[in-house]
């Protein structure tokens, strides 16, 4: 059930060696165009050809040489001989069946869903004899921008890509896929597909949540400008994350539902466990729970360096 | 019942001629160390007398010039014109009474304690007769060092210090006080002191305990460590605060239990609500308060520049 890392170097002998004719890129925006950018810096593809539908964008993709070639027909998907699916997860109920019957047979396929369940559900739906060649992925690699224009061949450099074979995955894809991650610069890191819908629910989708609730419970009180005016630092880097785009947000914790409301129960039972603390003034049971936190925090931090 | 910001220029004539002959400094950490540097810089205090429990402590603050003398006995508290309280706020209940009877009949004192409600009760019950001359302050700059070491004289420059002044306290006092914040630097803000203990709760004090429960629940999973190994930039912000000082943040979550309680209630409900929202998949209210929630955000970064 663990997650279990794995180092970019030495694990797949034909790193070196891997190469693509013809790659397609579904959806060019940060994830697809950095993803392109960095196979073509290591010389791993031949040809990058653009799936959209936003015409301006894939033609600034084409100015920029993320992509080479704006494909005009999903027909097209069937020359490739690597996909990957970056397009908003929301968007791949309708996507998915046009790629599906149309995968190259010896091709893989994988995509950068931020969610994993839903995403293998759909893939289950649409792909038939290819669904042993997609191999999910989720790249843990935001940035303040999106779109073609902000894609980088860095943008994976030493950030983790949790790869989430499922049974029908074909071992021979997956060692394919999880070299052309870890060509990108990734730590890839392999993970069951719902302990990553959960890590990523507890780590990210609540914390998100929890930001976007402590702004407006605060914002909406008549008194709330007075007591933002207090606030220093330590406000300002736990509600950060509460600027984050809200169409986005909105469909992540939609598409992670289940596993997030899990999440938020659980959170709740801990912060029900430390009002209680405080309320009966169990000052041992309160330093106890914190220093195990801060304890835990600074390890991460550790972890990071 | 609303925050009200005062400049720290024009606002106080007696400014430019404010002058103590002896200013006393009960607890030389942090906090009452940069008081000291600060008075000092802006040449308002002829002599610093350090109170406080240490000898090491006030010997480094005497070496390094925060204090000119050390105190050996509560009596020469009777001697300064001006009287810092700066221990931590556990300590107040066994300080104040041994300061209260020994107050000058012309000097003004003040407090840094992060809790107010707690502080005014102790110094009604401590302070008799020179209660209207103690004006409660609360400065917000913290850094992660502390003790006189760190003290430093641009500590409380341009950080906010709520004045909160109680029925009782003399309108001179309060002048006098408010100004000698000033001189350190400070913004100051008069406020209500529920308010000002509402508002520290819920900016500052829940969210800390929010980290910590945050830090705790996934720290404590057999697959923590994988979960772990998966958070970026957004998980480091929002969990920084959990790093913070146990014993202190065990005092102030029961120094301000009540409000505290009420403020993870109000929070818990809200997340609650949200809840809703994600397991009933309302995209449009989720994507409402996302959007509300994001826009306070960003009038708080506009705020602070």
């Amino acid at each position: 059930m663990s997650g279990h890392a794995e180092s970019s170097a030495g694990g797949s002998p034909s790193l070196a060696t891997m190469h693509f004719r013809r790659v397609g890129i579904v959806g060019v925006g940060l994830i697809g165009g950095s993803f392109a950018l960095a196979l073509k810096t290591v010389k791993a593809v031949d040809t990058v050809i653009g799936f959209g539908r936003t015409r301006a964008n894939l033609d600034i993709a084409r100015k920029m040489g993320v992509i080479d070639e704006i494909a005009t027909d999903w027909d097209e998907i069937t020359g490739c001989d690597l996909v990957l699916l970056a397009v908003p997860v929301g968007q791949l109920p309708e996507v998915m069946p046009k790629i599906g019957p149309r995968i190259g047979a010896q091709a893989v396929v994988t995509d950068a869903g931020s969610t994993k369940r839903d995403v293998v559900a759909y893939a289950r739906a649409a792909f038939g004899e290819a669904l042993p060649r997609f191999v999910p992925a989720h790249p843990i690699a935001g940035a303040e921008k999106s779109g073609a224009g902000a894609a980088r061949p860095n943008l994976f450099n030493g950030r983790p890509v949790v790869i989430t074979p499922i049974p029908e995955t074909d071992a021979f894809a997956f060692k394919r896929v999880r070299a052309v991650w870890q060509l990108t610069g990734a730590k890839t890191v392999r993970m069951d597909v719902a302990l990553h819908d959960t890590a990523l629910a507890a780590t990210s989708h609540l914390p998100h949540v929890l930001a976007f609730a402590m702004m407006n419970e605060i914002a909406q009180r008549p008194e709330g400008e007075a007591m933002l005016s207090l606030t220093g630092g330590g406000f300002r880097d736990f509600t950060r994350i509460a600027a984050s785009n809200p169409e986005m947000w909105r469909d992540i914790c939609l598409a992670n539902r289940d596993t997030l409301c899990t999440e938020i129960d659980a959170f709740s039972a801990r912060l029900a466990l430390l009002r209680t603390f405080i309320a009966a003034g169990d000052g041992a049971s309160l330093e106890r729970e914190f220093a195990a936190a801060r304890a835990a925090r600074e390890a991460l931090t550790v972890l990071s360096r």
